[in-house]
Formats: C-alpha cells, structure tokens, sequence
C-alpha cells in the first residue's frame, strides 16, 4: 500500500464556543507570514481520536446526526471515521498574533493537530 | 516531531482540458457509495513530485503567477511545496461509475495520490 507520511505544524489549543485557538510551532510560524490578508482560511485537522485500525478501517456509515437511516459511502460524509482522518474547515480568520490564530467556526476538539492552513477567500461578507 | 500516516485510496489517471479522472482503489471503493447525490466534492490529493526535504521545507514563497514581487508565508498560499504536500481542490462532479470519478476543475497532475474525497455541496449551480 502505498502511503505518505504527514508532520503535525501545530495544535488547537482552546475552543469556547464557536472560536477557537491554533497555536503553530515555532518551527512553522514563518508560514504564517500574510495569511492575515485573509478572512477565510481552510484549516486541515487530523482526528487524532479515530487515528486507530477500526476507525481508519471504517468504509460505509448512517449519517445518524442528518436524520438518515441508510448506509452511505464515507467519502459521500464528512464522518471523522475515514480511512485518512483528516478534518478539513473553512473558518473566519478573527486575528493572527505570533504563532497564534484565533478562528470561527472550526469544528475541531482541543488537542487535534493540525496539518495545514491554506488561503481561501478575502471576503469578510463571503459567509462561505 | 509528531507525524502522522496517511494511505493513499486511489490516484489521477487522466487529464483532458480541464476534465480529470480518478480511479479509486478497489479496497476502498465501498466508500463512494452515495458520492453522486453530490455535485461538487473536495478531491485531497498528494503533491507526489514535491514530496522531498527540499520542497517540504519551504515556508515562504514568492507566487509569481501572480505578479508579486515579496515573500509570503506558504501557508498564506496554494503553493505545492510545502510542508504537507496536501492539495485540496473542490471540483464538479460529472460523473461514478464503479470505482472511477470524473470531475471538472481538478488541478492535479496525472498520477498524483488521491488521499480524500469529501462532499462539499449538492448544488448544481454554485459553481463554489
């Protein structure tokens, strides 16, 4: 099987409410630089509670939270059980200070690494 | 460094214009069941050409293309080269037929590792 092998660039390290705190290695934090010219930005996440063989092994899911009763393909939901559990959100930026990005909207537990942040819209007004 | 594993499901077997093709590897092709109520889909695929230290330990890029002249954090960019070589493209989707997608607006090179599919929207014309 062919794999790749991805290296964590920081950590969710608060969530209250719907905001949430990403702190990213100082290793990595030179990334960072021009990411604030954005408001919405994608947020790639790793499950790192579903990173086990039965929830990576996991291929069909009922989408039960949707009101659903069928199996359905796990590359047709967004359920954290998937063969690669990577979380992907497109979130507001609120603030970038140092290695420290505070964000709305993301839907990730406290302690999740992270895997990467891309640019993904300028528009405040663009609810995504 | 905390690192994490990801397997690859399948890979971009043909680019016509702006037409892909994805074959899905048949172990993980029960996982598609239901993809097609969906009309735009995320596609997470490996940048496989940029998968060496050198590119994976870029962190600031300067995005010609877009005639700019200064430096800016990969992660305030597209760039392939950086340190996950994870893309992430949200694409139309024409069409499932067994273990093989074909989708509109997908950017990968032919033979590039697809690691996720996610649905994204059912719309038909939100061209996203």
């Amino acid at each position: 099987m062919e794999t790749g092998l991805v290296r964590f660039i920081g950590r969710v390290e608060g969530v209250e409410g719907d905001v949430s705190t990403i702190v990213i290695w100082p290793g990595f934090c030179r990334g960072l630089i021009g990411l604030d010219m954005y408001t919405r930005i994608l947020v790639v996440y790793w499950f790192h509670e579903r990173d086990d063989d039965r929830h990576r092994g996991t291929l069909q899911v009922v989408p039960r939270r949707h009101g659903e009763t069928e199996l359905r393909g796990v590359f047709a939901s967004r359920s954290p059980s998937r063969p690669n559990p990577l979380g992907i959100t497109e979130v507001e930026l609120l603030s970038l200070e140092g290695c420290t990005l505070t964000v709305r909207g993301l839907d990730a537990n406290i302690g999740s690494p992270v895997v990467d942040i891309k640019p993904e819209s300028m528009d405040r007004y663009n609810a995504g």
